[in-house]
């Protein structure tokens, strides 16, 4: 007796564009590990990039276009590069799909608030990836809030250092360390504290690679800020740690303070006469995030699947990239900013 | 444009017999994270069961006869019920495809020997699924030893303690502690130190339940190890924690000491007025283990797509056993046991 | 046969002024742990006080005028109440004895640049007691500095958190939270990195306490500090944590980061079905800083006994105060304050 | 005005015997942290090692008889070299004074039973220097323990290795592992589960020094315990571990488990890029124990003070070497040894 599956006619079909290291990592996230989603296509400019994804039975496109014209695709992940997510999130929003897309939204205010109405206008869901929002440490401080573990927020402090700097062309095109790293800090500082951000203060330097400061950005920051609720918090962030990929954060409230400590490859104390050691820290994101990349999906999934409101909102990716404008501004004039000032 | 994936024709073809909890683990990992497997087909005595493993493409069968008698299937991963496993490694065997079978081989050392003797003669690889050495802490602990960082090895010390003691109908059928749990310990000491245990000598109590006494098992033991070189060990067993799977180990040496602690589902630390507190380590050896799950059969696929020898063979599986009874015999009698006295 | 100690003439003769709770640890730790140093006499405005010191052998004074006027008094701990320290350490300088202050040295700039040239003036030995520079852990982590393993020094992040607020009375003397609080993190920043501080930039709330805000006061504050070499840092400040004393330092440089965390009764770690428990870090700075009080003083004694200049000056003292009134001035005017603004 | 102190009449009046590095320790916390006692006299066969001592106002003896036929004397610690307890405690004790004594009573079964005879006709308080039971680490565990936050205990681990052998002098007498370095750690797991030991097994080897096993001796050893409750346990020695002293202890019982970890010198944490490193453990028992030192002495003058029985008895040093003798006897005979069996 021999026998094949029967695909259930309800899953999500799902579509992902673009076949870089993020794009590949959702595509098997969604093939094998979220029951509620079908993948159906893939696309990449780059087919022979696609063709390395190796999920059996996904379709391969080299043009995206092509996709958002089937009408089997009801959800679609962009994972292209940044400068193409304005235009293809319209492109998607008006083709009536539901929408997950790495951040950014775009790469202006104005941008992004154009690309929010034409989501509103066409009823699609949307949803941003700040997948840090899904790593189980992160997730575990901001129970230990809600479940009032913590009490009211009164000092939230965030590390958040990479191992080593990006190569220069990605340095000259990422907007500067405000708009690429310390964003995602802001977005956690917000969804560990459950307070608006008001005002930031930001100053750094240029302490990890000259040619850092002669694109006019910085490699060491030290951010501010003040919350609606008249908390304070710091973010400081390194282009360069040597070690390894240094993410931790703090809550600190009227009961309790929950900190979210680094993660390591494994649990081993090695004595020996020179002292205690464990390994680093996992590297990088890659290695660091997989359960956040996978969460943040499949978080998605689930609320496409469900017809609910997507965790993540395009307000919140508006939100992030509204405080990274101000600890620019901060910086360039060395002064305290309220979030009000900007857009 | 479109265009499908074309199967990579060298792939080792794989069929995974049984489809109980670890029977779906080994075929998502063999289906999803192995590029070196294609899993061909899957079976069980319930073909529902089977249905639920929902790999696209994989052929279900209720008779693994069937799968054995394909010409494509060239490696059989057997998660079948302990009771089955002597007879489908002969069967298999026989059928010239490499084997892959969880513990115990089979349930006497007569047995064993028989089986391991006609897995010789056909001459086909053959490995037993001690998953713990595939354990990342484990093996980071092994490491140190294989650099040098722990010297020769003097002190091994394994806990090893279930969250809570499995069914009655299970404990009436596992063949005790010794057999059941201690297994896998016995053949921790022996890849931590890389050393033979030559003398035995076991002890323990009913303390968790009065019910395994009166299966005539214990629940929570001690075994003191003696190592061919001198080392001595010590293995304590539990059947209940109360609070989640405590597993840890520790190589101490004339060098230095390497401890693996038990791993936790994040790394959270809470202080409040109470204390500092994080939560209870991975529940059970399906949370605890995954890596390991994953790590074993990758090792096999590995070996066979290489043509090497498995990492862990028919004696590993064989001596464990041995020690199993060394034990249970020093603890019927009361006294030290030669592992030589054993078979 | 019989005998008594003779002492040694050679030993530093050392009065204490002020028995209260601090003025008793130094007497004990002088008289007890100290061999370079005797302990002559103490003196307290209230005799009664002086009596519970209970060592044997000292003399007691209800006059502090009386010790100054001893001529074996060689040296003298000021620990009498904070108001008295400028006048006190004017005569002690005047009667030519080397100086140990509990900080502050005055309560103006002016008053201590006063002081300052007295001690100068009179040539005498003069230390400010920055007790938490003699912290095994804080030293242990300026010492990882020292040694190279940190590199030069990129990010400074300092948390300083009270149990619970002081009595009323006492805030409303205290100077207000970045005299009383963030005075002893400015030293650490600077004994930490070895680097100046240029830039301050402050902010806070009341969320402790509306008392502390009637007093204009703040409870809860956050620093951020700019250093000569570039590099950046961060105090953060609570009067209540509910549960105790939170006192931890980061140094993150070009090779490495230290992490000195808090101090805990014991090393113990209870599993129960909620979590893993440790017990809460010591309570206050009695408990916390027992081995920094001593090493002070013992610090001072060395100095004196060798003819060395004590390893904390009057300078390190004013800075400190030049510190805090820079971030009073920040956050009055909401704007970064560069030190340089100050006096 | 001038003033000196009254000593307080009601004050044990203490005298130490031995000035080695025990008794100088006993004779500081007496005279210096110890308010209900006052160190009347301090003896040593060298009067240059007593005079070392250096606390104000003490008499030294080289002849301890004429400390014991003072009148004034009531409590006495002897300190004394091994081979003089039980000759010293007999005097003593038929000098009607209260006594602590470092461990061992004595150097046989016989001898200890016949010392105990006398202190009991003589009606003194007699308390054993089982130093451990007063370290801060372990008292923890032992609170969890009469809390009921472990619960029954079911397995007691202790770990218990120090640096570095001793000199080959002190152990040609020092009677032997079991009798030199377990005997501590019998005690504690008896301290710790509050049960009686009712069986030893112990094996052994040499592995650190070969002249350690021309002596006769072990130099690495494993113990299993059983207890009354029908616990278990395991004890592991080491003479040496190469990086300082590693003292833990672990009860686990029906409700949960609590581990008592080494003690370091500082909380810091150094991150490089070769791992995450802690300072070595505490280098030996000097560093490790000091509060402990202090608390035994402490806890035996509060009894005298308050005329209670002392927390560590003398059928608590009794027990203690009659489990090293079953030991001992465990392990020349290669079999389990019932307590029972011995005196």
């Amino acid at each position: 007796m021999k026998k094949t599956f029967n695909s259930d006619k309800e899953k999500i079909r799902v579509a992902v564009l673009g076949m870089g290291r993020q794009g590949q990592i959702h595509s098997k996230n969604i093939a094998y590990r979220i029951p509620e989603a079908e993948l159906l296509c893939v696309s990449d400019i780059s087919i022979e990039r696609a063709e390395k994804v190796g999920i059996e039975g996904v379709e391969l496109y080299d043009d995206y276009k092509e996709i958002l014209a089937r009408d089997d695709v009801e959800a679609v992940v962009i994972a292209t590069s940044t400068d193409t997510h304005e235009q293809i999130i319209k492109e998607t929003a008006r083709a009536g799909k539901d929408i997950f897309c790495e951040k950014p939204i775009a790469l202006s205010l104005e941008a992004i608030d154009e690309v929010l109405d034409i989501v509103d206008e066409n009823g699609v869901k949307f949803m941003v990836g700040f997948n840090r929002r899904f790593d189980p440490t992160f997730m575990r401080v901001k129970e230990h809030l809600t479940e009032g573990n913590i009490g009211e927020p009164h000092i939230v402090n965030i590390t958040s250092r990479d191992p080593k700097p990006p190569h220069l062309e990605y340095l000259k095109v990422c907007g500067g360390i405000f708009f690429d790293t310390s964003v995602h800090d802001f977005d956690m500082a917000r969804f560990l504290s459950e307070e608006e951000i008001t005002e930031v203060y930001a100053t750094g330097s240029v302490l990890v690679d000259e040619r850092i400061g002669e694109l006019g950005d910085l490699d060491t920051t030290m951010i501010t800020l003040k919350f609606a609720n008249g908390a304070v918090g710091s973010i400081n962030n390194s282009r360069k740690t040597g070690y390894s990929y240094d993410q931790r954060v703090e809550v600190f409230g009227s009961n309790g303070c929950a900190i979210g400590n680094n993660e390591r490859p494994n649990r081993v104390e090695l004595t020996d006469p020179k002292g205690t050691h464990k390994d680093v820290p996992l590297y990088f994101n890659i290695e660091r995030y997989p359960e956040a990349f996978f969460g943040e999906v499949n978080a998605f999934i689930k609320a496409v699947y469900n017809d609910e409101e997507p965790p993540v909102t395009g307000q919140d990716g508006r939100t992030a990239v509204v405080l990274s404008l101000a600890a620019q501004k901060s910086y360039e004039e060395n002064r305290p900013v309220k979030v009000s000032e900007i857009g």
